[in-house]
């Protein structure tokens, strides 16, 4: 059974998710069709490249995934499909795939030619030409069959960490907010220990506050596990599961998680110092 | 593969969409269970029109459909089955299906009669009437044996535009307000249309703005894509996927959107004033 | 076709379920996998344990429920398997299941021995122990292959309601606010009728309210259904589909709900007092 995954700013209460489900459906009945998220901030593109980006890789190779942000139908604007990392990605040429594989080759970039800029055929694009077109994937049909091969696909800039080697300090920024309010930088794990050998120590910097560690995971703060609730509210930085640096307070949520407690929001700075 | 949709307002969090979820695979663990929304706001009809109404269109024919909005049980009202469209809807008679097909004349209605009307079967209708009767029609039954056939169920008024002629003047309202904030009315493209005939122009007036055009789609306000930053939040009437006038704010959302810069909620006036 | 449902604090932005979802997929893309809810409040176990009592019982035997609740990988905290009322339950060792299971005794506890406890192979509990050990179930697999029967696992004290004989009274405490603003408390008709057993009547209390009946539905309020609209807003107790007393508005909704009226929140006492 072939697996569409959908990933949109739709909201879960409008008609469209289910327009999309039942288009699939209609076409392949036979279709698994699994939501990663439809919660995205209208129109964010670097909030749903991270979620895509981190999601993608638990699929089997071969998934195709509908990426449904930022996609209104404009007959001077391409939709476009990535294969990537052996997977398939639709979506409209905003930049959005680049955002998502900034740091991987995609095997191939097509634009998508099934009922692509025709103003009369061309409603609701999600229903209109992803669905059509990733139905036809699902079928085991050829991307050629649908698409054109193109060279590239509009880019679009990752906001991406800085290193001032004169004051030998990182300047990253965050990039993502989590259900836990947890702060995701941008700064990855191989950019800080690449940057910061041969130091001694170094210091996070943001807001008014600094820490001087960073742990392996959100447990690796709790040095005994029998004093557990001990540590429920301690700060921490930590590398994530994307070998991300991020802020938190162990056991934090909305209400209480690190983005209340340290009052970041997306796009502020995060300094790490070396010494 | 037979499919099965919800739609309620139960909301997400409590077990009650787990349980007919777990119902209908009790019953028969290969129907395809979708979701249309569980966000409803408590008991709006006029909402959970609107969204079925939409959505259900996209899906195969055959397609059951329940409708899970004011339909606790009560001895003295009736559960409902109607066959429509060439697709089976289930709802309590509260005159919900009566709202989602107004323009259309279903091919049959039945009292179900399965479990219901016995207090001390039926505890909870979705999985103690509707899913028994979804599951039945799933199986490939036919409506007779879980229903009767009867001539007409309860009628809600759907609230229609009315056209002033000495004013030459449409009166619409507000019926539902979308995840980007975009505002759609219930003044169709035809009814626009038809009465608006013979004249030069019009003007859509709505607390105190104007507007003199209707798009063909969101993006058409777009009139160069290589500027297309350059239109971000130009307000527009347009006509929407389902041919009816929609006030929209390109690409708005729930924070900027036409709904808080326009400052209109469901149930306020839309005018059309035809020159 | 086998079911794992799901049940976290994740919520529905983050890449998290669809990360345990395409999991599951990678390993077999045969299993039906259906939510039971992604909105549990941070950490919250009663709010889960209430949750999944209620849908479990809805899925057919042998359904595999993850609960991924307060379940970050550390390595001296156990990852344990239920084998209870016919079905499996995976968890970490934090005294959910034992909420879950307060009064049915569980076939079988094992502790999950694949995967687990292995710092370097586990980064999230849910993808790389549950769903492993989920999915192995749903192939048919036996649990002790998986994990090894133990004795017993963490408990938690569940809130119970008790019984002041001189005073004859009942306290009870709010364990669980739906979605309709409905304030379900942990006392259960069971008790109700056995501890009241003899007396003539009964007064509830809470906040500066009383109430002294119980009804056995939320529309048996409604005694003529012809006049149903004037029930609306009626506050009434009910013992709810859990046969747990319930105070309710007749059509209430979370914003004119039991719950914004009657102003409870959740851990507030809740008095029966028999005369």
């Amino acid at each position: 059974m072939s697996i569409i995954t959908l990933t949109s700013d739709f909201g879960n209460l409008d008609y469209r998710v289910a327009a999309v489900k039942g288009k699939v459906l209609s076409l392949n009945p036979e279709v698994n069709i699994i939501d990663i998220t439809h919660d995205i901030q209208a129109f964010n593109l670097i909030q749903t490249s991270y979620i895509v980006r981190n999601a993608y890789k638990y699929f089997p190779k071969g998934t195709i995934h509908i990426l449904s942000v930022d996609s209104f139908y404009h007959k001077s604007r391409k939709n476009i499909l990535y294969k990537a990392d052996g997977s398939y990605f639709l979506a409209a040429d905003n930049g959005l795939l680049g955002l998502v594989f900034f740091d991987i080759k995609p095997e191939a970039i097509y634009e998508i030619t099934l009922n692509n800029r025709f103003d009369d055929i061309v409603n609701f694009t999600s229903t209109d030409v992803f669905v059509p077109a990733a139905v036809h994937l699902a079928n085991g049909g050829l991307p050629e069959v649908i698409g054109r091969k193109i060279d590239s696909a509009k880019e679009l800039l990752f906001p991406k960490p800085v290193f001032n080697e004169s004051e030998k300090m990182i300047i990253g920024e965050v990039t993502y907010i989590d259900n836990f309010g947890n702060i995701i930088s941008n700064i990855s794990k191989d950019f800080f220990e690449s940057t910061g050998k041969g130091n001694e120590g170094f210091t996070i910097k943001f807001r008014n506050l600094t820490l001087s560690r960073v742990f392996s995971s959100h447990t690796e703060v709790v040095s005994d596990w029998e004093r557990e609730t001990e540590f429920h509210g301690q700060s921490a930085a930590i590398f994530n599961d994307s070998q991300l640096l991020e802020l938190t307070i162990y056991k934090g949520s909305k209400k209480n998680g690190a983005k209340s407690l340290f009052g970041l929001n997306v796009g502020e700075n995060i300094y790490v110092e070396f010494v």
